[in-house]
């Protein structure tokens, strides 16, 4: 279970990671302008255990995700409310949660801010192919040694689409306990902390529509996509 | 046909639309940092459209998908782009440089920034219910008015988990020729050019896997939730 704790937030002006920018255009005629944020493509990997018959999916803190619903425990909470009356006008009260009395009733617990997602990483590396990146996130984060050419590309479509407009690639693996060459993980030195974590295959429907359990539209994507398309050959069948 | 032109690009250090937070914390023992960006949640809506058995989408030109094309045709050409010659960079010159410096060939063609997606709009009147947005988004993008009753929820999922994390929710609404009072296309005089159309039910799949047609994937996930769950009623068989 992950403990969080110590949070603070403030206004980042100088960020590594985001950076926007925005751009002017004349489109049919009509002057616009749009604020926009430059990123990598992505890619992202169904991964299926075929000794086990189950996915496997990584799961993560994710702290955007997180803030999300700090927001909205805050606008929820009255006590919270009376000192943000003016929603956007009072933004910049928002980042100075950091006494004890505030954390303890404001701050939802850690698993409000976890994730289940297909194991994905950015394409940041110029020489390699997309397969050989998807390899490489299988063996960090997940500990399954496969050959790129093992991977097969489900298809493409851009995420984020008002902000960042990347491509995003997903990909299928099929792994045996025999590819299995370590816990995966990510990076810790990196302060990755991802867990790895198995869906058996029949669960994987009831698992994909079950909205309590908080993941990515990949995930739930990319289990129908299995269903429809390699249930046959695993002689499974699981109601959709 | 989308016409752009009179490109221009700086960065944005004071944007109403895209403002970076960095939040602190301590997981598991450990002090990190995450720099987000604060966003609605948002709705989007699969419509069908019954009477002539087409799924309605919207076509818009995304600055930001616009500007991932521009990022890639330079990197790949170190002399710009006289030599975009492989596939969609290099269909036509309707975009203008922004300077004179900038040779022509530089922009891509604006279909390179036009993206099909469903039906969709942000959370962001506190009063309304989500089913109510989804109506309103129904009605002011592609010109049908069905009741809020009549969206089925179909699942929700988190978006962006790196950078925004919001939580998306897709609607179902089967709509009639009956329901179209207008021709949709969004707020004109909020500057946006939203173009309905129609992809007939017989070409959903090919549709959803062809990846020469730039679309989110909502799209392709929301036609293979209808192929599994409602294809039946229609008694179409559709390759997936």
């Amino acid at each position: 279970m992950e403990e969080i704790n110590s949070i603070e937030v403030v206004p980042c002006t100088e960020s590594n990671y985001l950076k926007p920018f925005r751009v002017s255009y004349n489109q049919n005629g009509t002057k616009k302008s749009w604020d926009f944020m430059r990123t990598h493509d992505s890619v992202s990997v169904l991964i299926f255990n075929t000794t086990s018959h189950c996915f496997i999916l990584v799961k993560q803190f994710r702290p955007a995700v997180y803030m999300c619903e700090w927001e909205k425990a805050k606008t929820k909470t009255p006590q919270a409310a009376e000192k943000t009356e003016e929603g956007e006008a009072s933004e910049s009260q928002e980042a100075q949660p950091a006494s004890e009395e505030e954390s303890s009733s404001q701050w939802p617990p850690a698993s409000a801010g976890v994730t289940y997602e297909l194991c994905a990483g950015l394409v940041d590396k110029p020489d390699l192919s997309l397969e050989e990146i998807a390899r490489q996130e299988v063996l960090e984060e997940c500990g399954y040694d496969v050959p790129a050419s093992k991977l097969k590309r489900i298809t493409s479509y851009r995420s984020g689409v008002g902000v960042t407009g990347a491509k995003q690639t997903m990909f299928y693996a099929e792994v045996s306990d025999d590819n299995c060459v370590s816990a995966g993980g990510g990076e810790p030195h990196e302060g990755e902390f991802i867990e790895v974590v198995k869906v058996p295959l029949h669960e994987a429907m009831t698992f994909a529509y079950d909205e309590r359990i908080p993941k990515t539209m990949g995930v739930i994507f990319s289990f129908i996509w299995f269903h429809n398309n390699m249930s046959p050959k695993y002689k499974i069948s699981t109601n959709v």
